[in-house]
């Protein structure tokens, strides 16, 4: 069997250090289960000690059970001059009640006289009381040792010493960091080999990409014996971020043959990665290797030509190894042997040669240069080859809507009024309500006209509502594609719309998710009853 | 003196196969003239020979003075089975009239058997013909051994009488090329060796980053004694791109201290990054090493409390030395220190004791705790500090507003209508506007009612908009945070929006980006008169 290597992200922990990230608890929890069915080793989710929404989180994880992760919580080791029982941070770490717990602590001699100010000593005191004190209470314990390569080139002894100290503490496993991300491969390489000549317990290695190589530093560190590796799922994190998960699996485990994951999880590495960033609200680069939309794509004719001869001629790997697909960018040859599978969901006889699929292809083609993406939104597409296929009843007719926004406003929580005029059978139903927003005053109206006729509808309501501006350059004129999930309680279901105007990119997700949840109770009920 | 690692910038040929990239040939002379100011060494600028565009420009070019920068043509060797002589792309890289040609073959026998099709030794003339044809016309040579190193992988015999065959012909430099960026940073450095160690010629090195690590391939390449080093400036390319060389060249002359280019124009390195990201039209990326807006900006209170302690605390270079700066990010995680020295730049006689800072503190955290987020939009903290100081004058009042918003429109570019009534200094304005969407219509309304009193806001203009939903469990009734950042042409600005409501949230971040512009001109005016 391959030699594994532990897997530990820091997504939420270290990647909550970017710009521009924060995570409510739910964005948290819907992080850690795609990790766990991914089968990553250990998430590292909070800092119960300096965060109280951290703590909230650790709550709300006591009551769930996960297949693969073992959650971790995350902190300092305690502070100088106390005792560790006296330290609430360290306290508030066992009331988070994880398997795992992360200490860091300062292995560069600098940062403990002149940056936490104490000596030397007592900064070794620190690192091995505070992790006895977490395996007297049964904890598996990972020491971060900040700075570690920093220290070492600064003071090699010293540096090495707080590794003892760690050890002397009982510790499970050696991470060392490159906190400041400045070291270089060959550097990490060395050092690490020593290190893992020197000590008899795991080691793991911790990096950050300020000179664009966490990846390459990590995979050299691995070389050189390490079997933890750190990092955060999409390389989100401070500053130039961290060593890329997503990038270091495939790496390690295609081109390596380490494994970190299930080999059949591996295909599932894509649509994680647009998960996470649809949760993190942050783009997808698209170049990013093995997972980004363009890591597979091909513009160069010579390349085009090289890659239909041999996919491996232009092509490290096999795109649909970790779950993307091959594209070229200027020919027309892409996409039918995913849409056959979803029509045929619907139209079992049609086939890749039928003239519906290639009429549905172009159409498909069409929208997404629009600014449409059916990726989470594999709703509408089906609501698209429904209408197309003439297997769809329309419910109603949207006739009419206006909404009004005003400032001052009369009632505070009520900031615009819509009205709206539909019709079902020939039968007109005219109303009109208030909300917070244009959109939340439309998507009560509509409703409220419909549930006259369909009154299921009352079992329907909106789980989510996401907001993307695609052309962030045309300003406030440009864009937008909006994701709305609904659930009856029983299903979820994501609708997409996309027009310069929100309101009418909602107004289009909203349709389609009704449209939907109609048709759906229909088909139950015809199945029911025949 | 240091030695010397020769730059070759690939930005306009190997960068102009991204998705995305298009280059006018004004765009073309714009980028080669920037990196020529850097003190780049080599410009491969196009493919004479498959682009009538790019022939274009080569002949403009010829009447173009340069300083630093050699203008490299890119192209093939000759085709199979006829002479150099006959070979029209051949000839029309002798037509583009530059000091060096760049010139790649097969070192893969694969592809000389199975993708080209023809026999190993013909291609091996078609290496040698190619390069002693621009050797008889004075030119200098690099040959781009294309596929090197999977080439040496599968038959290391062929891949070198390849580079043989290069060097019979006269060749300055081979450039090993990572054509599908799958190997790794211990593999090319050993083949590198190999290859530097066997051969008495230049060896450069021409890295793709489909496995995220061809800025550390480049680096163990130049360990290995590669002496030149190919790239794109921003890292753009095919798929995941190219060796990142605003990454390599402080790589290589800060920390490897190589001469790159001068040291003085290493302090150009993050204008240039931004003026090349500006002429392509793509966006730099915020976290990029070295000339990344977060490259050096610090969030959690422990690393902002370290860096004021000693930069290197938590910083690998210092970032001047590349012409960046350090940012401290506000958040719940920062405190105090940070808000300090935004408040002393507006009233420099306040501490971090005053009454003031403490109200301003305990404003901040009320407003993050509403959903606001003053991470890269600290112009609207800005206005809050005038604000809470008296340090501002209210340039306008905004008396009343009313969007209307209907389906079926009546035209399809304006689906919405806004009115506004303003005051300034007592006089009234009204107006109204059309606009696509809601937001839009208010900011051509506001704006065209304020230029009447204000005529110095038709510089400005938004150069981008973006809208984060806070709570998306809400759904439509969700709190949106808004982002609109403006310019005049000569400074750029971010502010700031939070409501439940996406047009309230716009106005606000709209409001404050206009009276900061306004505040900002009038204090401009003032220096100037005073």
């Amino acid at each position: 069997m391959a030699e594994g290597i532990k897997i530990f992200d820091s997504s939420l922990r270290d990647g909550a250090q970017a710009k521009g990230i924060s995570f409510s608890v739910k964005d948290k929890i819907k992080v850690v289960e795609a990790l766990d069915r991914l089968g990553i080793n250990y998430v590292e989710a909070g800092n119960p000690g300096s965060n109280s929404k951290d703590m909230e989180f650790f709550k709300c994880m006591q009551e769930k059970k996960l297949m693969n992760v073992q959650l971790t919580a995350f902190g300092s080791t305690r502070r100088k001059g106390i005792s560790v029982e006296e330290d609430v941070n360290v306290k508030s770490l066992l009331l988070a009640q994880t398997p795992v717990v992360a200490i860091f602590g300062k292995s560069w001699d600098f940062h403990v006289t002149g940056v936490i100010k104490t000596t030397l000593e007592e900064n070794l005191k620190m690192i091995k009381d505070t992790i006895s004190f977490f395996k007297m209470h049964n904890k598996e314990v990972v020491f971060d040792a900040e700075h570690f390569f920093d220290g070492y080139k600064a003071n090699p002894e010293y540096a090495t010493i707080t590794l003892k100290a760690a050890i002397d503490g009982g510790i499970d496993c050696l991470a060392l960091c490159d906190t400041n991300g400045g070291t270089f491969p060959d550097e990490i390489f060395s050092i690490t080999q020593k290190i893992v000549s020197d000590f008899d317990v795991e080691v793991g290695i911790h990096c950050h990409n300020d000179c664009g190589m966490a990846v390459a530093n990590s995979i050299m560190a691995v070389k050189a014996g390490a079997t933890h590796v750190q990092g955060t799922f999409l390389g989100f994190g401070e500053r130039c971020g961290n060593a890329n998960l997503s990038t270091l699996i495939p790496n390690l485990q295609i081109k390596r043959k380490y494994r970190c994951i299930d080999d059949d999880s591996l295909s599932k590495l894509k649509e994680t990665a647009q998960y996470i960033s649809e949760v993190t609200n942050m783009k997808l680069e698209s170049s990013l290797p093995y997972v980004g939309e363009n890591a597979f794509a091909h513009k160069g004719g010579m390349h085009i030509d090289g890659v239909t001869k041999a996919s491996h001629s232009f092509e490290h790997i096999e795109p649909e190894k970790v779950g993307n697909s091959r594209k070229f960018l200027m020919s027309e040859v892409s996409g039918k042997n995913t849409i056959i599978k979803k029509i045929q969901n619907i139209e079992p006889t049609l086939t890749k040669d039928s003239k519906e699929t290639e009429e549905l292809v172009d159409k498909l083609k069409l929208l997404e240069h629009e600014g449409y993406q059916f990726e989470g939104a594999e709703t509408s597409f089906e609501m698209i080859i429904r209408k197309h296929l003439k297997k769809f009843k329309p419910f109603f007719k949207l006739i009419y809507y206006r909404v009004i926004e005003e400032e001052p406003v009369i009632d505070k929580n009520c900031s615009a009024r819509a009205m709206i005029k539909i019709s079902v059978d020939g039968k007109e139903e005219m109303t009109a309500t208030e909300g917070n927003g244009p959109v939340n005053a439309l998507d009560k109206a509509i409703r409220k006209a419909l549930e006259v006729f369909y009154p299921n509808l009352k079992e329907m309501y909106l789980s989510d509502y996401k907001v993307r501006v695609l052309d962030a350059n045309s300003a406030t004129a440009a864009k937008v594609r909006v994701l709305i999930e609904s659930t009856d309680g029983k299903h979820w279901w994501t609708t997409v719309g996309v027009s310069g105007n929100i309101i009418e990119a909602s107004m289009i997700a909203l349709v389609d998710s009704i449209e939907y949840k109609l048709n759906k109770d229909m088909e139950e009920m015809n199945k029911n009853n025949g």
